[in-house]
């Protein structure tokens, strides 16, 4: 049977395992990435699970998220990361070269390979016919040390895509229509697979977004071909020698099939407070503004920018407008440089900011409160920006840039100009001189850690006990992000590196009381959660955290898979509701009790629960044989050690 | 009898008072400027003062401080001062533009004018030949108004300038070299005016960098001519026809005189943690560094950038060294873009930064801990960078860079490199078009102030009582900085609209049990200084905050001028030793009684103070008959809302 690409990726790199939807199997991992703000805890783990060095065909240490240094701790961990880069053969991208996704795509992803990182944005590398995938940074600290990556085989959505999008409207919309349809758990367990004529008329960087924001939907890739648009951005990068192409077979079958006609799209956009509220632009227009943010690993494309920079030449924004320009790379911001395009933007008033995510990671230009921002990056999750209610939304650069200039929300189709021309340019300045390669990868480096005060020790937590006893703290609802489990900005974001630290905030957007109340409990306890429980960041301090405070187990609706799977990393139980209703059952501060949890879990899907007024409850697993293992002994690095101490 | 420059400036603007040392005068103001970190505060109490619209020839408002928005605050606050700017008819300089006094110099100084500012760092604009200086924010509001700024007649120190620079030898090191001589209040009460064929071979930049960092010196401004070297820049920035020619009268007398041979200088820094600790670079070269600092009002000139793109030209910054370059403008940046400078230094391996203060005013960049820092601001008191204990060093951007370079302490001199060549461009792009110019200032405008929840109005504060009894709550060293007394910093810098919020951090720097003792004791009480106390930035938050906390009178063996005037300003006396062996008679907790004290203080210069074993100590006080006034009212606002009353 004529395969589609992403058969033939999974394929090529199974170890083990069942190619059939659902099963687990186990895959070599060809290239790791991790960034700094999960980072520092993935080489905290490698150290503690005391690997010599990485055994992977390249990994990569980029630092773009913990970039404003308000003090100490975001400057230590950068030397740390280093250390530890130097130490086991790490590639080590220093601040200001940029943003992960759009540094590795221009410095290092292949056609053909498996990427791993510990950014749930990773998943930006099939834009280069990669299977690129966001983890749990514990799973990428094993992937690193060469062990294979589990998951469940995803089913295959192939996206049909034709046509040629019309003037002002671009890959940003493309995604957020894809969002409109599937809202941000519609691509759990599944990878979407882009085919088609249409994908002549969208470049890599196109393709970059339609990727990167794959996440979004839930989805575990997102994949494309690698073709003559992918051989042409990789001869722009001076790598035309790393293509390879990589194509679905003909007459390749899908088990689920999409259309995408190009040319029937217009702008979109997505509400607060969630990238699946998606509506057109012209349906919100005429909102006043404060706020147009361009940059992040969503629209981290030359002609991001540049579009914008040709669409306010020689005009000027309000000077109650914020338009805030984030470069992605230090290629792109030497480019835009080159070609006047910055002084362009700056001209019109714009703000220049440092290369990286910046705000797109609550890191600084947040809006004022009760004012709309809007933005090209990928998520607008509830506070992420900064402010307390926020009113984000996610649009494309041109959107982004009309309602600028306007001062309002606006379809730039009605602004009264032509749409700009744009095409790539031939070669981009190479951005690997400044990033410092590993200086042997056949042995750990004798190089001391630089471990500043904020970096801590992982913490060392309990295998599963018998009897699981305690309250629940929390009753959580739908949706639930990372960044409500355990938020970033910038004063929570620099404690990444200490869990007793950053443990104060877990939770904290949703219930301010929770740290108090579980310090006091002072033992195990349950959070409850409802649909899609865990989406967004792959952030595993959002497991980590609640763990070191006490929490053994989450019953949700459902589960997002990176938080699902760093969950069980870190021995918290991951059980679900058998009916949605049985949610009603559980309230906040109800006393549960799971009698042979262990045995339970290992002897089939449900797990009776004994809850208050002497009743029962039956939940279910999805754990494979391997995650009970893990779950039961507390954790992957437990395991990890006991397996050691067996050899 | 011959005038310098200085008494030419002060003559054409007194109003009242008479021109000699020590004897209080008025002076009409021209010119004001504000940054936002000051500004929301001066706002504010233009409008509790009640005034109409600003009677200066010209008011600006820049903001340059507070630009990470970690929440809402910051952005807030810039909308606030732009709804104040159009109300109250002042240019209103969006984020982004860049810092304040190099804004100010390009766009709007005028030779011969006064300048006063809510920033200690307005001195530079006595480059311009103006007299320019630095001012509590309420004397600001005043100024605004169009009342008169009163001051005590300085002595005016002539500083005769020979000779030319020699290679890698710049405008940083003259003021360095001042500051050797000087230390960090031998300029308190002095006007230091610069003359001299060396002048010639400064530019007016070199000249901003040599007034600017007078503040250090406690000065209360710094003169420079306006030469044909100001009418070049001013032909530069597009305005030629605000030349006004200033020069001293041939054959001046000057109070005091120095002399300063260019051509006898080599590179200087000063080390940790006073602007006033100077050595040569060559006594501490070969200090492993952490990072280089290029930016800030003191060295904001076009050449601060240019000659380190030139050093590093075709060179890398190690990886573990964080060079980061702050454009002090947007026409700086619009430059170095348009050159390839900034190019330059992105290929080596410099982070660029958005266009404002950053982290000379600890908003971001802090180094990692235990690591040097090397930068071109103005100011290394400590933990101001945002790391305790941290090691700041101020040296010329030729030192940073060759430090940067070779990761170590540097004499610029020994990199085997020649000097690079530099020249002054013709023309520069203009800034004007991008700050919102006051549409009517004849009126007041109807605008509603934008105030944002975290804005919020100044305490009221009594008068003077009869007897002032209460504890000492603190007693501090000597060389307190304002920024010990009330720090900046990206947790406290975005309160500065909020003086309940704020003042949780008074002196938390030097006693983080401040506040709570203060609350507890929730009454009158008293602060004791050593010499020099209140150096430093303006903030007049300093004065502000121990106020509502309490403190009613600060004993200090010398103050600093703007803090000083800051604590009468808000109803704090000024009482000062009269042996700084005295200061050893009181100690923390020590109640004190002061009886009949608003008599006391307008009967003549010494004050009794009864201390503990029922003994008295007599202490000083060199407040003119109007400062008493005004701190008997409780501070300016009373007294100025009492008069009013009473018209």
């Amino acid at each position: 049977m004529a395969k589609n690409l992403t058969q033939q990726l999974i394929e090529q790199h199974l170890l083990d395992g069942k190619m059939t939807h659902g099963e687990a199997i186990h895959l070599k991992i060809d290239q790791t990435l991790c960034q700094d703000a999960t980072g520092t805890m993935v080489m905290l783990e490698f150290e503690a699970l005391g690997f010599p060095n990485v055994k992977t065909e390249l990994s990569a240490q980029y630092v773009d998220h913990n970039l404003i240094q308000a003090d100490f701790k975001n400057a230590d961990d950068h030397l740390f990361l280093r250390s530890a880069s130097r130490k086991w053969g790490i590639w080590f991208s220093r601040p200001g070269n940029g943003i992960s996704h759009a540094v590795h795509m221009a410095c290092f992803g292949i056609p053909g390979k498996t990427l791993l990182g510990s950014d749930s944005h990773t998943c930006a590398g099939g834009a280069m016919g990669m299977l690129a995938m966001g983890a749990g940074g514990l799973q990428v600290a094993l992937a690193m040390a060469g062990l294979p990556f589990s998951l469940v085989m995803p089913e295959v959505v192939g996206v049909e895509v034709t046509g040629k999008l019309p003037p002002w409207v671009s890959a940003k919309d493309v995604i957020l229509e894809m969002l409109r349809r599937y809202d941000v758990k519609g691509g759990v367990n599944k990878v979407f697979e882009y085919y088609g004529p249409g994908l002549d008329n969208l470049t890599a960087m196109d393709r970059h977004v339609i990727a990167n924001m794959g996440q979004e939907m839930g989805a575990t890739a997102s994949v494309f071909p690698a073709d003559d648009i992918l051989r042409a951005f990789l001869k722009q990068q001076g790598r035309e020698d790393d293509f390879v192409e990589m194509q679905a077979e003909e007459g390749a079958d899908y088990d689920h099939r999409e259309t995408m006609d190009l040319s029937k799209l217009e702008p979109m956009i997505a509400c607060p407070s969630s990238p699946g509220n998606v509506v057109t632009v012209r349906e919100v227009a005429g909102k006043p503004i404060y706020q147009s943010y361009i940059g992040s690993s969503a629209n981290p494309g030359l002609r991001d920018f540049v579009i914008p920079a040709k669409m306010v030449a020689g005009k000027s924004i309000p000077e109650e407008i914020s338009l805030d320009i984030n470069p992605s790379s230090r290629q792109l911001l030497e480019e835009i440089s080159r070609t006047g395009d910055l002084n362009t933007l700056l001209q019109a008033g714009a703000r220049l900011h440092q290369t990286g995510c910046n705000g797109c990671i609550g890191m600084g230009q947040a809006p004022a409160s009760g004012r709309i921002s809007l933005r090209t990056v990928p998520r607008n999750f509830p506070g992420r920006s900064g402010t307390k209610e926020d009113q984000v939304y996610l649009c494309s650069p041109e959107t982004a840039t009309a309602s600028a200039l306007t001062g309002k929300i606006t379809d730039p189709r009605d602004m009264d100009m032509d749409y700009p021309d744009y095409s790539e340019p031939e070669k981009l300045n190479d951005m690997r001189p400044l990033i410092l390669a590993p200086e042997d990868t056949s042995n750990e480096i004798p190089v001391e850690l630089e471990k500043g005060p904020n970096i801590q020790p992982l913490p060392d937590f309990d295998p599963l006990p018998e009897v699981l006893s305690g309250p629940i703290l929390l009753k959580a609802g739908d949706n639930v992000s990372t960044d409500e489990i355990l938020p970033a900005g910038t004063d929570i974001l620099p404690l990444r590196s200490n869990i007793p630290a950053i443990s104060h905030y877990t939770f904290s957007r949703i219930d301010e009381t929770f740290y108090e109340r579980a310090k006091k409990h002072n033992a195990d306890c349950f959070v409850i959660g409802g649909d899609n429980y865990g989406q967004g960041s792959s952030r595993e301090h959002a497991a980590i955290s609640p763990r070191y405070l006490g929490v053994r187990a989450v019953i949700a609706v459902s589960m997002a898979r990176i938080h699902r799977r760093n969950l069980i990393n870190f021995g918290i139980v991951p059980l679900l509701f058998k009916k949605p209703a049985d949610l009603a059952r559980l309230n906040q501060d109800d006393m549960l009790e799971l009698h042979d949890l262990p045995k339970q879990l290992q002897n089939g899907r449900e797990v009776e629960v004994q809850i208050p007024g002497g009743k029962t409850l039956t939940v279910t697993h999805n754990m494979s044989e391997e995650e009970v293992a893990t779950v039961i002994a507390g954790g992957l690095i437990n395991e990890v050690r006991n397996e050691k101490g067996n050899e």
